[in-house]
C-alpha cells in the first residue's frame, strides 16, 4: 500500500482550500523582542512579530532568563523521569506551591503543556467520575474537545457564553449525576471574556464541579496575574483552574490548580501526568520567576493595556473593521483562507510585519483573521508602522473588495 | 454533590492494596549524577539515583548544559507560540533536520514530549487513514494504547514480541485495508528488545506500515545512536520512527521521523501538535548538542554497558534473581505492591539507596518490581555498594519470604 500518496492526496487537499499551513521561521533574539529575525530562502529579514503569545514579552525578561539559567547550571537540562520515577525535583514543588498560591488553592499539578493538562485531567474525570456529563461551552480548546472525546463521558454542548442555554441543559439533567461545566475565561480567537460569575452560578445551583481554563488570562488578568477569576473574586467558588506556562508567563508547561484531594485524584489516575517525563527543572524555576514577578508587578499589565487601546483606536480611526472585546486580543477578520494569506504574506513582504493567518482547524472555515497581540514591548513607532501598513492595504481597491 | 470525596473514595482504594504513589522529591546536582539529595520531612540526605531515565547522564553533561545556557541568552526562555503562530524558530527546523539525520529519513516532527508524540501520530494516523487497522504489540507504551484508543480505529492487539501471532492477525485482514503495526524496540520495564527483522518483513509481506517506537533505545544502540533499528540496519524499512528527548538525550520532548509527506501528513492534522505551544528553542538547542555528541561518541555507550554487566554479574553471584534481557535496564521482580514499596523504602532510608517502586498501572498488578539503570557515571563503588545493601536484605529472612 502506498501510503504517502494516501497522505499527499490529503495534503493537497487543503492546499487546494488555501487552508495549507506554512510555518515562519523566526530566530528570537534576547532582549529584541518584539523584533526577530525570518529566514526565508536561505536569506534572514527583520520583522516585528504582531502574533506572539509571549503577550509580556516575558520570555526575554532578565529575570526569568536568569532563573533558567542559574537552575540549568544547578540541576542540569533535563528531569530525568516521570514525575514517579525519579523525575520529582524540588523545583517542581516551588512551582506548584506557587501555582496554588497564586489561584488560592489548596494544591496544583504540573503538566508537560497546557494542551496536556486539559486533555489529562477532563479524560481523567470524565472517565473516573461514574455517569459523569460533561458540559462544554461550544466555544472551547481543542485540548479540551479532545480530552473530553476521550474520556467516553456524556458531553453536552451549550451555546458559546451563553448561561440561559447552560442553565437549560443543566436542569435537563438528573440531579444526582455528577456535572462538570467546562469554559474558558478568554477565548483567545475572539478575545471574548465569559460571563464568569453567572456561569458560576449556575453550576452552584445545580451542584456541577466548574472547570475553568486559564491559558489566555494567567498573568495578565487579576491584581497578581492570578486571571479572570482572580479579578471577579471567584477563584475559591471554581472547583478546577487550568493555565499555562508557556503565554504571558512566556516559558512552556501546564497546570491544574483545586483541592489537594482534586490534585491527588488527577495525579494518581491521569494517563498524560503518570506516563512522560517530567518537565526540566530549569523550566518550572523559570516559570516559578515569572509567575513571582507578575504577582507583584502591574507594569506589564498596564502598558500591554494602553498599547492595546493604541492599536484599536488607530484601527478606529482608519477605519479598519475589527472585533471588539475587553481582552488584549486584536482580531481583524478576512472571512477567507487565501485573502488572508495574501494579506500576511504582503505585510510580511512588503512592511516587515509578522502576523500568521488564522484558519482552520484553529478558527472555523470563513472566519479567517489576522489576529493582532500588542504586548508592553511594542513601542508606539511598532504601532503607528503597523496602523500605516494596514491603511495602505485597506486602501488598496481589491484588498478592500476583499474585506467588504 | 461532594466531589472530593468521590476523589478521596478512588485514592483511598489506591492506598487500600498498595498502589498509592508517593513522589520522592530529589534535588539533581548538576556534575553529581547519579549523586543528588533526597527532601525527607523538611530535611535533605545525600541519595545515589539508580532508576533514573537520563540513561547516559547526558542531562548534566557540560555539552548540553552550555548549549542550553547559551540558546536561553540568545532567545529566551520560551518559544512564545504554537509552531504556527510565531512559535517556529530556527533551532526547532535545526533540530528537526538532525532528527532526521539520526533515522536516515527525509523528515522529522518536534512534539512536546514523547507521550505527545505518540498520542497524536496514532491518534491522526488512525482516525484519518480510511478503515484502517492498528496491529498493537500487547506490551506497548500507554501513550500508544491511548492514541489507537483516541483515533477510532479499529485495533488489534498481538502477542508481546510473538512475530507467528502478528502474521496470524495480519492475514485475517482485508489485503485492501491500511495497516499499521505499531511496536516499541526496548520494553522499558522488562528491557526486552522485539525480534526487528522478523516484525518488519511480517509487515512488509503485508503491505502494513511499521510504526515504531525506540524511546528506551536512541542515544543508546545503534553506532550513532540511532536505535535499534540503526543497529539492525533496519532503519530504512520503517515507516516512522518515534523517540524522546527525554531520556538518553537528557531534556525534554518527542518526536517522528519519516518520508517528507508523513510528516507533513501529521503537522498539518494532528491536534497534539497544532494546538499547543512549541518547546523553547532552548530546550530544541540542548537537546540537538546532546544528539550530536552521541552521533561520535561512544564511550558513554561503552561504560554504560560495562557498568549494566558489573551490576549483573554481582546480582548472579548473591543469588540475586533478576530478569535477563539484552538492554541496559535490570529488573528486579518483588511481585507485589506493598514488599516491593517496603524494599525501597528501606534502601533509601538505610542505604541512601533510591530506586522507586514500580507498580500498577505502569506495570501489570503482580509483577511489581525494582527497575535499576545504571549509567556510564554509576562507579563501581556504588555498584559495590547497591550489590552490598541488595544482599543484606536478601539474608534477612522475612525479605528473602518476600521475594520467594
Ligand atoms: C484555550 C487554550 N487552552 C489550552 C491551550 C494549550 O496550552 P499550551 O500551549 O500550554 O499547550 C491553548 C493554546 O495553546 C489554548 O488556547
Ligand atoms: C515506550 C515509551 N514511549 C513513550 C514514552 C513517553 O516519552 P516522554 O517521556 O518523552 O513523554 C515513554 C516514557 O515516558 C515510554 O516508556
Amino acid at each position: 500500500m502506498n501510503f504517502d500518496a494516501l497522505f499527499q492526496t490529503q495534503i493537497d487537499a487543503l492546499k487546494e482550500e488555501g487552508n495549507y499551513r506554512y510555518f515562519a521561521e523566526l530566530e528570537r533574539k534576547c532582549g529584541k523582542f518584539p523584533k526577530a529575525a525570518n529566514h526565508v530562502d536561505g536569506e534572514k529579514r527583520d520583522v516585528t512579530v504582531w502574533c506572539s503569545n509571549d503577550y509580556l514579552g516575558m520570555g526575554q525578561n532578565p529575570l526569568t532568563i536568569a532563573a533558567m539559567c542559574e537552575a540549568v547550571q544547578r540541576t542540569g537540562t533535563g528531569a530525568g523521569g516521570t514525575r514517579n520515577i525519579s523525575g520529582t525535583n524540588h523545583d517542581h514543588l516551588l512551582l506548584e506551591a506557587e501555582l496554588a498560591d497564586l489561584h488560592g488553592k489548596e494544591a496544583a499539578l504540573l503538566f508537560t503543556s497546557g494542551y496536556v493538562s486539559n486533555w489529562a485531567a477532563l479524560s481523567c474525570l470524565g472517565s473516573r467520575l461514574e455517569n459523569c456529563v460533561i458540559l462544554s461551552d461550544a466555544g472551547n480548546h481543542a485540548s479540551m474537545i479532545e480530552g473530553i472525546r476521550h474520556s467516553k463521558a456524556k458531553k453536552v454542548i451549550w451555546k458559546h457564553n451563553d448561561v440561559a442555554d447552560l442553565e437549560a441543559k443543566l436542569q435537563a439533567l438528573p440531579a444526582n449525576v455528577p456535572k462538570i461545566v467546562a469554559f474558558e475565561s478568554v477565548y483567545s480567537m475572539d478575545g471574548d471574556i465569559c460571563p464568569m460569575r453567572e456561569i458560576v452560578e449556575v453550576a452552584e445551583k445545580y451542584g456541577a464541579m466548574t472547570y475553568l481554563d486559564e491559558v489566555h488570562a494567567v498573568g495578565l488578568y487579576g491584581p497578581r496575574g492570578g486571571g479572570v477569576s482572580e479579578r471577579e473574586g471567584l477563584a475559591d467558588r471554581i472547583t478546577l483552574i487550568e493555565g499555562t506556562l508557556g503565554k504571558a508567563y512566556g516559558v512552556v508547561g501546564g497546570y491544574i490548580t483545586g483541592s489537594a484531594a482534586l490534585c491527588d485524584f488527577i495525579r494518581s489516575f491521569a494517563s498524560g501526568f503518570i506516563f512522560t517525563t517530567a518537565l526540566p527543572p530549569a523550566v518550572a524555576a523559570a516559570a516559578r520567576a515569572s509567575i513571582m514577578h507578575l504577582k507583584t508587578s502591574r507594569d506589564e499589565r498596564i502598558r500591554q493595556r494602553a498599547q492595546v487601546k493604541k492599536l484599536r483606536d488607530g484601527l478606529d480611526r482608519a477605519g479598519i473593521p475589527h472585533m471588539m472585546n475587553e481582552s488584549h486580543i486584536v482580531p481583524v477578520m478576512i472571512k477567507d483562507p487565501v485573502k488572508t494569506r495574501m494579506l500576511a504574506d504582503y505585510l510580511m513582504d512588503e512592511w516587515g510585519i509578522y502576523v500568521q493567518p488564522i484558519n482552520y482547524p484553529t478558527v472555523p472555515k470563513g472566519t479567517e483573521r489576522l489576529r493582532f497581540t500588542p504586548s508592553p514591548l511594542h513601542s508606539d513607532e511598532d504601532i503607528a508602522h503597523l496602523l500605516n501598513a494596514l491603511t495602505h492595504l485597506w486602501k488598496q481597491c481589491a484588498v478592500s473588495h476583499a474585506v467588504a
